[in-house]
């Protein structure tokens, strides 16, 4: 009953087969190998256009590459203020940019409005040298409160963000879970609506180590090589990570994993609202569900040996923050995740749930 | 016949099985996993020491972490001119240190000598504000050149260092080759000869992925963790890197391994010394053969599918530099190096110096 | 009629001698003069306890050293959201630190709360990697808002970022006319109230150009020497600077500076208190006067020759923004602003307020 | 009897006046006043060619972010191993630049040769990922040995480096004297040979604290500014920056001042000729005087109240080195050193002389 984290699980059997596949013979150090070219080259088929391609093994990594390579040292580069490269990569993007500001904007869910954008962007106009400057928009798809941007909406970001100078970056650590809920292409759902810079993740989704920064345009790329390597992040045996990404794009296998991924999280969040008070602050989309739980509930829950992680007040209106006698948890389900850890769950959720509720007389 | 790398080959079987083994279940991310905690202790106890370790995917992230956490940005990290965190990490140490400065020293095959450190520390005095600040000695073990250092060379070195207030690196990306070829314990090469911080390599010598920064004094570890995590080397599913490094420790497997790669070298030298032609600038101690061929045999070779780089004239004196119808080149052998694939390019080897020697009246 | 910026006017006389005065001879560079000697030793007494000092000729030069200081670069630097170091210096901070974030706290009039820094702090527990490392709290004296903290208030937040482990910062740009402003000695108003590191401006008060980066602690200055040189900001003719502070210093003179700033700043503040259609949304503290004012007003100074900036809404509630027909804007007297500049000045506005209360039946 | 920097005279008094004239008045903050623009135009009509220009108040500032301007953080900046940017600057390029490398050639009397930057070139090949990139060259005018480059000589340097996508910076903190020296027009030294940014000196040679980034080719100016801004090198008081330069050039003014101190170290160069047991390794070019006296004479000259540096064996081939009675020495006259002074040392040294080689029995 691990709902801790989509980290938490191990590698999908394929993507492991393919990493044992990939062992015997010699091949080229440091990327310059088949396994990566083909890496490269599904990218390309998978997003219908061609890509310049960067595996690494961290989304941290592929992050704050993808950033740096978009924002001067004095850039600004404006995100949610919950945002996943602002408050959990102690300062990866800082450090990779050489300095540049993180802007966090409030916004429902985790998501990022035009307005609030759109008077941001106001407050920094280009050119005023006192000022850091207008250098990138980073979209986390999905957020960090488990909400997905349409095409539509990422295209009305991405179009403010374009006609003030600014590339668009979109954390995709958990994109396969995004663009299954969305049922959209993964085209649609990136550069087709504006997105220059993608980190395209895999290892929340059933990758060992592995992530992709796909530049759409490739000319933008030329910096990367020597970006990556000098972070340490261009792996000798390359061919590990080529292996992992083909073995993640092959057949679809990517869409599956994350279908199984929101399948397992639908069950979980239906089983959860069925259940007297509980009660949900936001609708699930992706394979995340943040829930508000009685505080005995909790406690039934992790003496049953449940893992997973209080959430405190993040992405809630002061309304809907837990009373005194409840917390406010994520639960994430990943591709690893069987019906049977979900049922055995709410097992336990239910019964703390009749035992709280049955009158005390 | 792929002589061009300890990285072209794969994984041993051993470390990929351990992967393979490590994938069930459900384990905390971010390197807090049982695999992690028993790499860590076996360390501990192959140095002989508590250690305090941090694993990473690569040997320049873990070069450049090391180093960023002995020398401050302003610090002059003294190393060999040749060395490796010089001249092939695209400026990886200056990146996470912040700008400190590579001074880079002569010497015979790669190594310091006692008196040019000793003559290059006269340069830098220690508070003397214009010029950058003696910081740390950093030795490749073995060098660039395939040379080790025993480990009474190193510690007339470290001696000198640590009595100028500098801290003493080891580049150990072949450390395991090396400490095969010393005949001593990892502590004897490391710690025990004043070595502070350890780049422990197991990539190059049979794992897919995983290097430990090894710090003998815990108590100068404090900053790593957060180096590591800013720098997106903190892997989430650790438990794969702990997984490599256990495996590669277990039952002596990463000496077996070495051995095997210095043995297949050994095979190489021996029978290329033997081809009259073929000469050595200086004894092979390692895995790898530095040989000065004529320009015949390297094309026989070459055309035979041998693959290996050529050397220019590195680590050479002009007296030994190859004459016009030669070429200097490196081989690296490897534990993935079979006796087969050895003897077959021996054979090359010979048939071409065979066609050469032949009078041609 | 210049009330753009305390730095739009000129040196004081006194300053400016002592700069000619010391001109002659020959002197050691970089800061090895005795006028430095000097200024350090004055600036001890004025602070009644040794300091470790360090000139420089700006105040960002001043503020990105001092915080470079107490920070690593992964860590956090807690200040107002409408900070200078945050808002006005294009991330200098940043690029000292090697990449630190800073956090901007709302706050009333530029100044943070006890309040706001306690739920701020429990928002960065140290230790947990993923995030930045609280490092060090920012205070401006005077705000951005022209806001001063009282010796009591400073203590209060100091207490609150030394339980939390982190160094206290103090932005003295405008530090004369806060004291000024206080009534108390410089003592009281920093390392009596738990300042650890002050910018001590002069500049804005009537130097030249010079700033002293203040460590009250000298056993923590160790790296300031190496950071400024570094930085480019030793200057060679050292004794430029030593003479600036010295003067700045001698009799008191930097108190009588500020004296005339505040006072000239109060017959402003009191004159456009009188006329009616202004406001003044907080009362005024030093020497920069915040007040709403008719646009037909604005019009009517801005076309007699008057400067001044436009301050847009930023300190106000929502309550105190400007309606359809008026503009908020900054008023900065300096040392040498004369009455006959502030009285011009009135009676322009005084006139345009006539103007537009005349009926235009 | 002071030779130990161009920096330890005062200002010129041409140049203190004007700042004395400049200080009246209100006039617009950060390098917006009329001074600035008028110090601009002259650049340009000195340099005979439309330039961006940025003042600052160092040496030091002025060559990092000029560098910093034309190399990425993984770039390579070729430079003498003597430079002052390399030994000199505590590491001030690799922090401006984000951590680039600075490459040391060797050369004569601090001069780069066609030879050995073609050599060094072709083992920085461009796209080699695992190296630094080639990036910038930066010749020193005049060099640490007081040797200047003609015109012809920085062209062939400069085209060599413009082959191999190189930018050409000149550290010209002693252009002044070189340009005196070389009898050429500024031009000719500088844009005209290839060169792109100039760090054109105004310090040494009379000011009190101004130098100016030149940058040739104003396209590559736009980062500039904020680079200047962040590094705390923007000052407030830009006028005074703007009123040193504006009086440095008016009326040739800066030649002036260098031919005096070129003729000061002409007439000490001579004088110490003439005296028995000095000897100069190389000719006197410009205001710095290399040579080897014997120890008796530097005690004399030091008892004397002579103020200079100890040079070691800087910049001499064995040959030349200093014996074990001598004593290698810079001496250094500024547009500040009279004849007087000249004299008086020269007496001092020839009472020396005599002492030392009147017979003892």
């Amino acid at each position: 009953m691990d709902f801790a984290s989509d980290n938490a699980g191990g590698a999908s059997p394929r993507i492991l087969d393919a990493i044992v596949a990939a062992n015997g013979g010699f091949t080229p150090a440091y990327g310059e190998d088949d396994y990566t070219r083909a890496a490269t080259k599904m990218l390309s088929e998978t997003f219908e256009r061609p890509c310049a391609v960067f595996l690494v093994a961290t989304g941290t990594a592929a992050n704050a590459l993808a950033l740096a390579a978009v924002t001067p040292p004095w850039g600004a580069v404006f995100c949610h203020e919950d945002a996943h490269i602002s408050d959990d990569e102690c300062g990866a993007p800082e450090f990779f940019s050489g300095g540049a500001k993180l802007v966090g904007l409030h916004g429902p869910h985790g998501k990022i409005t035009p307005e609030i954008l759109a008077a941001t962007l106001a407050k920094y106009p280009r050119g005023l040298v006192k000022q850091v400057q207008p250098a990138a928009l980073s979209l986390a798809q999905a957020t960090e409160c488990g909400a997905v941007y349409s095409p539509a909406e990422t295209a009305r970001l991405a179009d403010l963000a374009h006609e003030a100078g600014l590339a668009v970056h979109m954390d995709g650590a958990r994109f396969a879970n995004a663009v299954e809920a969305l049922g959209c292409t993964p085209a649609q759902a990136s550069w087709q609506a504006g997105v220059d810079v993608l980190s395209f993740g895999a290892t929340k989704n059933g990758a060992l180590a592995c992530e992709a920064v796909i530049v759409f345009d490739p000319d933008r790329a030329a910096d990367l090589a020597f970006r990556r390597k000098r972070a340490g992040h261009t792996l000798s045996k390359g061919r590990f990570l080529g292996a992992q990404m083909k073995a993640y794009l092959e057949g679809g296998h990517w869409r599956e994993l994350a279908r199984a991924a929101n399948a397992a999280a639908t069950r979980l969040a239906d089983g959860l609202a069925a259940i007297p008070g509980v009660r949900m602050p936001w609708p699930r989309q992706i394979n995340e569900v943040f829930v508000v739980i009685p505080a005995a509930m909790d406690r039934a829950l992790r003496q049953a040996g449940a893992r997973y992680h209080d959430w405190g007040v993040r992405g809630l209106t002061p309304m809907q923050e837990p009373g005194a006698d409840e917390v406010f948890v994520r639960l994430v389900a990943s591709c690893s995740t069987t019906a049977e850890q979900v049922d055995g769950f709410l097992r336990v959720a239910r019964a703390a749930a009749g035992r709280q509720g049955r009158p005390t007389y």
